[in-house]
């Protein structure tokens, strides 16, 4: 018997963790009797006098939100971070170690409409968040404090979206978190192996082989990674090599608004509900080093595994252990791209 | 103003993982919104006919549970790992790499009894389900193609339990987990330095320091390590530098079943309910180098941040650049010690 990777259980590296995620294709037969979710109801209104994004409503902090147009930013009223707080460090024999951490976090309203989703709003719409994203990205860079910049959405109650008002959040702060770490280190060390940044080679690769592109356009290609961990992860990763995305050109924005676009309306498609997911971009730290190796890209980690109510549980032993997936990266690629 | 860690965002250090978590002390007082949990109802009977763990019932692959009294061990019925897998390597221009994956999945019913949790069952029924452990421990480390061993538990729906029968697994494969890897480097550069074990010094300073531990009997420390990322996280360590279980005394068996005890009934007081978790022992690889660091020590990851209803959610930020925590570790043990 020779080993097979779409048939037998086995690792696969992650290029960009430079960890591993243990393959069990085999497993999804197995019978389902756990915890079932509660499928969300839609039927939301255009604008709800009780959502704190909706326009003029009043915030927790007791200032009123503008009768905006399009997106709507503003500093989250329960931050994780803050901009003021002092530096320091507290160590006990080198076994007790803490840093101080600032940082400012922010909300982004992508469309006074409380009942739509990014899926569902226009491509021109979503473009105009994509601007939003880039001129935060902009403004938050130019505080010297700040090294990092994530810009991220958590959609539905399933991923701890705690308002279903079509929104995503920005946490900057002043060091480089554990993943972004991650991602800097295997980049650069590929750079200066090879000359190139990491993801162009691997895009490259892929769109020869084809089997896990889901979309391309002009300037960006979505793919399910050879090393996703979530069954349908996906990514979404620039064709020219971009670092952040202060340098996307509008030809870029508008390529990124059509493909988030097809991505989450395909994903909706899967499995008839408006689907959950956790979606943010990695790119270059800032005021920092021009990293060489640096190169944009986007994950979205959705939950769902089987169906709009049974999810994939990422415990016992993913979470004492190693991450851990039944279906492979090809059969997710050939599902949705079946639909 | 001063940096004080129990009140400032902060980062710690995770001394075992050598990784960061982020800690937001003073966002407790957000309002929440978003997912509420069902409560599982625990009016099951002691036995239940259409369970595959309870005595004398017929299995998915039609074998029949003995009449068994205290513990039963079988493989798994949809085993993510699996004896047979041919060896073998996949790999293109050092971009899609993958490696095959050897192992066994068993199952641990704890007890003959559906209706019964590790936290309701008798210290000395405990004791049987940790006797279990060190001998599959011993009779698992024989076969020579296993490198680790993880036993763990998933306690409850909302941690992707699919049967509330009391019951726990073991996971063996030949090759080292990814948190594996990195607690054998952490604690084996810190005996190299100290020429001590990493966890001893480390519970030497929490026993001084006091406020993190929970609970002592002559065997082990449970505390709530400084670098907790779960809301109520908590770890048994064995006082003594015991490298896995197949060294365990007698008595540290009976102390390590009365710690379990006191601990996932503390747990099912904080919020009333029967309290969610996964749980498992890290130990030394097997089979491999014997390594001079290696210190026993077992995790409890629970969910739930608020209430029985309300968990925290590692999504957007968490899943994307860094663990992230609300209350203190200290805040989290003076709540458990209090009840
Ligand atoms: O093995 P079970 O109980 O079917 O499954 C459960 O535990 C496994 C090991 O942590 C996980 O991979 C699954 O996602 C979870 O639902
Ligand atoms: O900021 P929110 O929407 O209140 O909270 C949500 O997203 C955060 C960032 O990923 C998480 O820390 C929270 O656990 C989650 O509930």
């Amino acid at each position: 018997m020779e080993f097979n990777y779409k048939e037998h259980p086995h690792n696969r590296f992650n290029l960009l963790t430079g960890e591993w995620v243990l393959v069990s294709p085999h497993r999804t037969k197995r019978p389902w009797n756990g915890k079932v979710e509660d499928i969300s109801h839609n039927n939301r209104p255009p604008h709800d006098p009780n959502c704190y994004l909706c326009a003029g409503n009043t915030r927790a902090d007791g200032s009123v939100n503008p009768d905006y147009k399009n997106s709507f930013v503003f500093v989250n009223d329960y931050s994780a971070l803050l901009p003021d707080t002092p530096d320091g460090e507290y160590s006990v024999g080198g076994l007790l170690k803490a840093t101080s951490q600032k940082g400012i976090c922010k909300v982004i309203s992508f469309s006074p409409r409380h009942d739509l989703t990014l899926a569902q709003m226009e491509e021109a719409d979503i473009k105009a968040v994509v601007d939003v994203w880039q001129s935060e990205f902009n403004e938050i860079s130019k505080n010297k404090d700040i090294k990092y910049i994530q810009i991220f959405e958590n959609k539905g109650e399933i991923m701890g979206c705690s308002n279903p008002h079509p929104h995503g959040q920005i946490w900057s702060l002043n060091s480089i978190p554990v993943e972004l770490h991650k991602e800097t280190i295997q980049q650069e060390n590929y750079f200066k192996e090879h000359g190139k940044s990491l993801l162009s080679d691997y895009i490259q690769l892929e769109l020869e082989q084809k089997e896990r592109i889901l979309f391309e356009n002009d300037d960006f290609v979505c793919l399910i990674p050879f090393w996703a961990v979530w069954p349908y992860e996906t990514m979404i990763v620039s064709k020219r090599q971009i670092k952040n995305i202060s340098d996307f050109s509008e030809s870029e924005k508008v390529n990124l608004a059509n493909i988030i676009k097809k991505l989450t309306s395909t994903y909706d498609k899967l499995f008839n509900v408006s689907f959950p997911y956790s979606a943010g971009m990695h790119q270059m730290p800032v005021n920092s080093e021009d990293y060489k190796g640096w190169h944009w890209h986007m994950h979205f980690y959705p939950p769902l595994l089987r169906s709009a109510t049974i999810k994939k549980f990422m415990v016992g032993y993913e979470l004492l252990a190693n991450p851990q997936r039944d279906i492979t990266a090809e059969a997710a690629a050939t599902t949705l791209k079946n639909l």
